[in-house]
């Protein structure tokens, strides 16, 4: 894919956030690694969404610096960059402020696997990672931030590809994916299946989730080898029914 | 009824989904039976609802058999079939996700008759059937789905047409009717009706039901030989006062 | 005013009631008293709100027989019947199934003055009436209906001019006024009001009423002798700040 | 700035809070003060927001005397008063009786800071201030509701600069900031977070506050000496990632 055409998509996949109803004002970004390039593209700090342009758009290298005349990329950069770093198989990363996800983040709480919408898109539950201790916070805090998430999918030995989303306590849902489309699509299920939860979990504090069997089998109905979907059915990320 | 009517009429019922904000991305599926002719015609897997036409919509033959160049149908097919070969007078049925009906299916709880919006369309509570056994979501996991529905319907010997939905536990909410636009129509009430359940579940877990001769009245004010509606008042499958 | 006008009036006002989202497909009714003329004018049973015209909106007596070639009146007619003739001041009715009023009728719970917001426009608490008796369901259920939000009124002597609204059980909201756009009106403060004392209630079952004399002070800022704000002020039913 | 841009802003903030769908009606005010003219801009009592412009828009004296032929200033003005009066770094001020906040306001319940979504506009909790006594509602009710702000501040030493935001019992939140643009910022900021904090308390009464550390930490990233935005990256008042 040629850069410019990648900038297109990340300044689109950024302009749908508001679209979506998963953001107000500029609560959130998302952002694109293009492995071969050794690059991440990512929404500029200060940008309103509908002032993106393929020329604004931030363009770093791996490592954080800025190319050329690019504009300051997002504070929350690092974050990023520690997922890019440390899972391989993800290309795009979208983090908001999405209401019902944040809800269950600030109450420190897992989105529980409680149905087939969301066992469709993850192999299990979502998981609400670990605080960051005070020295984490103080000094490079929005590394540290990412390296929760790395360190919970790893010490837990599970795939970031199977579970393709965190909620961080006290902040917010992360989400990635094979492409923008993808990781932008993973935020919309995240919301409204953590929408779902949070009214749950207001009835009945101790909701039982899905059946595992169950769960397997809508997981394995659209993902690997035995799945009944083509890639070429979920169009832009979307999963078909 | 010509057979390239009806599928626009398919066509156009799976495009209410998302205008009636029951479906995100392709979160759902109408089919209708076409008795006269014994197919089945249903929404296509993988193709968005904004791209639906009566060239790509799916028809098959009452056994799940793609008629000749037709397009894959939706992965619940099964779901389908099971309802329409075990209920006769069903010419339609509409499967989503939508957020409040998919609260309760997950909480495992009927959507009680609370109140007289209920009462005008259901004649009982909308059950939430039971769970599959293991060897149940094994083998043939849709079919098995569609017949805990048809099972529960003739346990109880409650009429589907009196009961026009069904909860399936941590999926989500089927409604039927004698075409396309009731049974969609009976999912936008579902969902309205569920929203305030969970909201009264939320305040009291033991809220009582409406009065029975409330909603009996109410139900046979608009359905059955005395009936203050006739056919023609309904329009789109609509109750009007 | 002309009928001519006075119908038109009410045509626009049903049609206000989906703008507001106060109701799904026709669930809802308004109607005006001509109390010169003996008559009222109401929403026709079986027409969608967008078909409604004057041609088309039902006239009948103050007594409920159609006028001329009128068409079918709501079905709820006595219900507005019922209240016009035991409320002389009221010349316009709205009925809805609005989401969380309805929740609190289908709780059987009074909506409480809670703020300043509920304060403004009503002179104490919302009441959920009685429920009805076996045998004022089975004959003349609509009429029975209206005359238990009658005899709440006058049993325990409350103006239906300070206290625009009431609450039938397991059914949903009523308001009046002066004018239709003055009951429409209430209608959406109903609703408002409703849904913040809704989730009041799911945090906190013994919520406490807003202070009698903060609740006075802004009831009569704005209605009574002494208010700001004068009748022009109002402009369609509207409460300026 | 010339005044006759100031009145354009104000018309345009106000016309803002329905569009962000802050109000009902007309259930909200902005205001400006003008401190070297000695003025107040203020929404008219009595005009729709559509019908505002920068001919109907009130100007009074820092006193409340109406200027020339100016229009009558919203029954709310003495609150705005009192805030100006006392809080010489406040140039706006907006009043509106959105759901959450106002639920939150109606429970006597301060925003606690929950995450960082609160972190990164306020620094600290958002206080519900104390209620009125009777004689205090007798007489110059809203001069009075206004001070109860301003003592809440001044008695427990926290600047109005860091916590941009109050909450009166019973009533509903002000906001205020260096213009209108960031004041009504701050209003749809605040009613986003007070639907999380609502939703929170529904499953968990007890909620914990967000980690002090991770709160500075966010806030000092967005305001003070070190803050990685510069002004101008605010836009109106936006905050930027």
């Amino acid at each position: 894919m040629e850069l410019k055409e990648l900038k297109q998509m990340v300044v689109e996949a950024n302009k749908e956030l508001p679209r979506r109803k998963l953001v107000k004002y500029s609560w959130g970004n998302v952002s694109a690694a293009d492995r071969e390039r050794g690059i991440i593209i990512i929404k500029p700090v200060g940008v309103p969404y509908e002032n993106l342009t393929e020329e604004n758009i931030s363009v770093v290298t791996k490592d954080g610096k800025i190319l050329g005349e690019s504009w300051t990329p997002s504070v929350d950069l690092d974050i990023h960059r520690a997922i890019y770093e440390n899972f391989p198989g993800v290309n795009a990363i979208v983090h908001t402020h999405s209401t019902y996800a944040t809800i269950l983040a600030q109450l420190r709480l897992p989105l529980v696997c409680f149905g087939t919408t969301h066992a469709d898109y993850f192999a299990g539950d979502v998981p609400c990672v670990r605080e960051l201790e005070e020295r984490e916070i103080l000094d490079r805090y929005e590394w540290n931030t990412g390296m929760t998430i790395v360190d919970y999918f790893k010490e837990n030995h599970i795939s970031p590809e199977d579970i393709p989303a965190a909620l961080t306590p006290g902040h917010g849902p992360f989400t990635w994916g094979e492409d923008v489309w993808d990781a932008v699509h993973k935020s919309v299920v995240l919301e409204e299946i953590s929408k779902m939860a949070v009214h749950m979990l207001c009835i009945d504090k101790n909701a039982q989730p899905l059946k595992r069997a169950v769960a397997d089998r809508h997981y394995n109905r659209k993902h690997g080898a035995d799945a009944a979907f083509t890639k070429d059915d979920y169009g832009h990320g979307m999963i078909q029914r």
